[in-house]
């Protein structure tokens, strides 16, 4: 049972918090059951795992790590990125905020069958906002990193002065849908190929924006019997 | 300006982040600039408004308000609620997040031409956490309140476990959207008439859940020229 708040493994995770230590120590951390149990769901193997007052005092866990409720349990994890690919997967431009980057990791998993793909300027997908906010899909489907120039897939650009509604646009797959953080926007090169949500007031933020974008070309690779299909 | 945080003014905010205070003065608080900015243009007035080194020390209206940064700016308005209506609304039942119940008021004001009606159990949406996540729609688009019994609409169940796929449904306007909290689900006398979104994997949280269907019925009821109509 550890009992001091300078064992090793203690100080790896209060590190962990900084993304320069994360990015030097190739490492990441997931707090809670839920997260923890997703990581054995999808074989992705801790380096450690850290049990309240089974490996350690429930007060030295709980200050270790970033919930403010004091996680049970902690598991440290290999980073690990993903490849672009799938018929449908989403590019993210600058979006900053991490509780957005997570909720469309959790988004893409639900409704797509390809990978967040991070484009320059995104939050890390790996700090602790980011993994909650994922819900643990960071783990079955960890996101990939390009450029724009990278992508070899048809592009479809969400923009709020997009010509074309995103219901009306026929794409063929693989299709990178391409989003940018909501006050800059994406490159301009992605302008003449955009479209926009059918919306009633432009309040939709990206992860939202993601979500229906990734329902609307999901649903159209969707395996038969699995879902309609609106225009395979 | 004010100099002492026992200014009746900063009493009162501090207060407010009590349910209980906001339900007893009927009064809540809103952070930051924009938030502010969108009750002035949705003409919610305010009871008061602070400014950092307007009208007070810029510490001590960071140490009233709930903002990790402090805000600049803090808003103290009366509450009001919505009414039912419209031709695509949403119910919520026990949605105990008040993020989420942030994030839905958001997407029904981007989406919807109905307000969220907030079912037994949900969160306050006049917390903080609440009001920012809605980002400033919940001024535009106030809630409402109504048990399920009172809901005059027809009624669509989301739920995991529906028959049929959201997108392959016909419903009349207008309709009621149902969602319930991720583990508890909806009150058993919906299931019924439940859909799904159709998912790869079930990893929807509820405000994304909402999010696709308000925009999957609200396309639907679009004014012509704003959107297609796939099912008027």
């Amino acid at each position: 049972m550890i009992r001091s708040p300078d064992n090793q493994k203690l100080k790896t995770i209060r590190k962990l918090r900084d993304k320069r230590w994360r990015e030097k120590l190739g490492l990441f951390v997931a707090e809670g059951e839920d997260l923890v149990e997703a990581a054995e769901r999808a074989g992705w193997p801790a380096e450690f795992v850290l049990r309240a007052e089974v490996d350690v005092e429930a007060e030295l866990l709980a200050a270790a790590g970033t919930l403010g409720s004091g996680a049970r349990v902690i598991g440290v994890y290999q980073r690990r990125w993903g490849e672009p690919g799938g018929d449908v997967s989403v590019w993210l431009h600058a979006v900053r905020d991490p509780g957005n980057v997570g909720t469309i990791i959790r988004s893409a998993h639900a409704l797509a069958d390809g990978p967040v793909i991070l484009g320059p300027g995104c939050a890390d997908p790996f700090s602790p906002p980011a993994v909650r906010a994922s819900m643990g899909s960071l783990f079955t489907r960890p996101p990939a990193r390009a450029g724009l120039a990278e992508l070899a897939a048809n592009k479809l650009a969400l923009s709020s002065n997009g010509g074309r509604t995103l219901r009306d646009v026929e794409v063929e797959a693989p299709v990178v849908v391409c989003l940018g953080a909501e006050r800059e926007g994406l490159p301009a090169e992605l302008e003449h190929q955009s479209v926009r949500i059918a919306v009633r007031s432009d309040s939709l933020n990206v992860a939202m924006a993601a979500t229906v974008a990734l329902y609307e070309l999901g649903i159209r690779t969707l395996p038969r019997g699995q879902g309609p299909r609106v225009r395979a």
